[in-house]
């Protein structure tokens, strides 16, 4: 018997000693035809709004270089404000190089993902500062903490996406710690991991130890599609220069940028949906447009972001129903332009009760149903994503587990239709002990991970625990179980080169990438 | 100025005073297609095979009355073994009467609701023994924490459907409860109420007094659609004495009928959807034949109410993807038949936590969006059905209301593609102060109930409470500003003075119609 071989038997010993279900990888496609909620007209009105938007009122592009390349290839620019008007014509020819789907490489190549069709994956929050649990609460995240969360969504296959690590390591430097994150998500799991956008530097250090990882010549990348980054626009209507730069190198690289206007309705961008998406839809076809302009056929992605505010604060409101509405017309618009489209599962809450959960479920369902390809921040995102929440992590994984086998088809054939069954058990009797019960009853249903269908005596002998309480409980135990992913010790070395070399040079002095602003 | 307009002018005033932001009443319609998870072969399929139920394995009927109707309608019916066996023909001939949709009349014309086609109706959480609020925990129902309730459901326009109090009165004699049941529904609210199945006499008392509260003869009743009732078949394939009584008695008064088996996968019916699909189907054809059997014509309703059960306990589970596919596929089968669908709004959680919400959520998304045109027990219902809760009553509106702001359309047009306010706001800035913005911004957005969108610090300030925490501040706010309906006083004494002869005559000795078992 292999080494390996007897690693993978102890391996799955120890996962059968767990007593924390989950569903195994699975690559999830949406077999029902997606809900729109607009008409052809509307969407087509949508459309030719954004047209105007683009052609009349035009956008902002701080980077010298972003302007220079629009202008190059036939945008009108000025120099003076900054300002980019593109014509109709240039947007159409541009959006009909883009691919309409593309095969994401993970470093394992069993986590793999499609990205386009009915394809749907789900990646775990990303961008919060502050981290919590119900023991410690809510505080500033650290590296070491930001490790235990990649190694639960290493734990959590329902999670596509294993990312960078799903908050800011605060107690890292600034300047650097792109390096470490990008370090931790190659050895910490095996799943995808994107590049870092804000700036030109950190993109392209993480391009470079993504071919370190994947064995490939940095000139080589266009040939292989092993990672993704997104970029925000500066709604309304600006593209900054950190972020055209991220743009630049991957898409200079051939790797897929997700662009994604951060439309909310009546604070970056009109209170009406209709007015919200117009302002989106241009911004997205504009970041779009750019990376074609630099790379004819570069992999782009959609990104639909736009919600609502609270009408007396002016904070953030996600999970709303216009955030749904805008969520499946923005799916209908990428459609629109055959390329993937992705958006997040969300909540406002600040705590993980009931409404942090009918929130994100109103976000699940209104991004699946709707042909979202990547429904990013599904896994641990709390407060309007200002938080990465460990307990709202599995909470999250529940709830995408359970739209995932909702996505299973229904099975109709003589032996599930089950006549001989419904035959032997009498009038008023119980199928408990019918053979065809006993046959199938270990598999036939979904396990929940956190999920208690204890009647009330039970539960309460059992410490009248919320279902966030428990979710403490398994986070705990999966962390105590997980099990790194193999890592060649040659890229594993060269990574740790690469980190330190990186470190040094970045101490020394600004890195700037000259397209940077 | 009258009397009533002033009532009106008061009555405003105090619910603008309320800070508890509500939806206006709406008849709701879903217009998006309905989501099926069927293919039109496996309907079939499943069609046929329960067709195979009744005609060879066979319903038992505990019930003489209904036997022997359905004998001189052509069943095969045996006495000693009370199975009866109906061939298809019977049963298509009997599906082909039965109304597409109907209207339902309230006692307020304006609390009207249509039931089938695309139209969508909430009702709240019925059957439970046990109450619950945070404030005293789980308790046995009484009279008047039932008729605060009703009060709620009162206070909550999102829930179409009034009800007969959530949960039973155990402080109130069983045998005449009923009644006391029937005078608060007919004087605490002025929307739909049901009549009690369980018995004859309890149905016939429930139509007597809808008659003194519509001013109508009860052999006119036929000519009024005033309220409905549901019953369960005793699953798997039997019809208990009770139900068949209580169906008899609202069939021949041509009133609504719901028939719902209640079929957990594994437990009273096959572990595979398909099979319980198909015991499903058998029973609830059966329950709607007998309706029409005993009149033809008699609107009746598809009831389906299948789920799977905990594997380990043999608890039964809700708001499960079995129960989103069982759910959606029983409207479609409905929809085979021309004939109204009911689902419900279920979960298992014994505390109104995330599981709760995520839970009821799945069953929202399912039965809404699978059209199902009434949905029961979408207010309130904890513990698998075991309790009603105060807090979940107010949680569920919340999560109802979400829902029906989404399915009001987006509106394109000129004005909210806003193409000004677009222009008007410089890149990188806000539409906080925009004229565009401004004369939307009070209306412009879904105000929640219960939902708190708060940043952290704010949150924290104002006691960190929980959306449960929160919801049940709302239920007392909402009950000391209930107002009640107005009731004729003739119709209140005349409901007064049946309440009372009956309960005597209840009290000298049993009653029970004829056609009971």
């Amino acid at each position: 018997m292999s080494r390996a071989t007897r690693r993978r038997e102890r391996q799955e010993r120890r996962e059968k000693a767990s007593h924390i279900p989950r569903l195994p990888w699975r690559n999830l496609t949406n077999p029902y035809p997606p809900i729109e909620v607009l008409s052809a007209d509307q969407l087509e009105a949508i459309h030719l709004a954004s047209l105007r938007v683009l052609s009349e009122i035009g956008m902002k592009v701080l980077g010298a270089d972003a302007r220079q390349r629009l202008a190059a290839a036939g945008a009108e620019v000025d120099d003076t404000d900054r300002m980019v008007r593109c014509d109709p014509a240039m947007v159409e020819e541009c959006m009909a190089l883009a691919p309409s789907s593309f095969v994401l490489k993970a470093p394992n190549p069993a986590r793999s993902i499609t990205v386009g069709g009915n394809h749907v994956n789900f990646g775990p929050v990303g961008g919060p500062s502050f981290v919590s649990d119900l023991d410690r609460g809510r505080r500033a995240g650290t590296f070491e903490e930001m490790c235990d969360f990649l190694k639960l969504l290493q734990s959590l296959d329902i999670i596509h996406i294993g990312g960078t690590g799903s908050f800011a390591p605060l107690d890292l430097p600034a300047d650097t710690r792109h390096l470490d994150r990008y370090y931790a998500a190659a050895t910490l799991h095996d799943k995808i991991w994107g590049a870092d956008l804000l700036g030109g530097y950190r993109a392209r250090d993480g391009l470079e130890m993504q071919c370190i990882v994947h064995g490939i010549d940095y000139e080589d990348l266009p040939n292989h599609v092993v990672t993704l980054g997104n970029i925000n626009t500066n709604s309304p209507r600006q593209l900054d220069g950190n972020m055209s730069a991220g743009l630049t190198v991957l898409a200079l690289a051939g790797q897929p940028v997700v662009v994604t206007p951060f439309t909310l309705l009546g604070a970056m961008a009109p209170t009406t949906i209709a007015g919200a998406l117009t302002q989106q839809n241009a911004e997205a076809l504009f970041g779009m447009m750019l990376c074609q302009v630099i790379r004819p056929g570069t992999p782009v992605v959609y990104g639909g972001f736009t919600s609502n505010v609270d009408m007396k604060s002016g904070a953030p409101a996600f999970g709303t129903p216009e955030y749904v509405k805008a969520t499946q017309a923005g799916a209908q618009l990428a459609r629109r332009y055959n390329v993937p489209f992705r958006a997040s599962s969300t909540n406002a809450s600040n705590v993980v009760d009931a409404q942090a959960a009918y929130e994100s479920e109103m976000s699940i369902w209104a991004s699946v149903m709707g042909h979202t390809n990547l429904v990013f921040h599904a896994g641990g995102w709390l407060e309007g994503g200002l938080t990465a929440s460990f307990e709202k992590l599995i909470i999250d994984a529940e709830m995408l587990q359970m739209m995932a086998e909702y996505l299973e088809p229904v099975i109709v054939n003589e032996d599930t239709l089950a006549l001989d069954a419904i035959a032997e058990v009498a009038p008023g009797g119980h199928f408990f002990g019918a053979t065809h019960t006993l046959a199938r009853f270990e598999t036939a249903f979904y396990e929940p991970i956190v999920s208690d269908w204890q009647n009330f005596e039970s539960w309460q002998d059992n410490g009248s625990l919320t279902a966030t309480q428990r979710a403490n409980t398994v986070w705990k135990q999966l962390l105590a179980e997980y099990q790194p992913p193999p890592v060649d010790p040659g890229i594993r070395e060269a990574l740790e080169a690469f980190v330190t070399r990186r470190k040094a040079e970045l101490n020394a002095g600004p890195d700037l990438l000259d397209y940077d602003m």
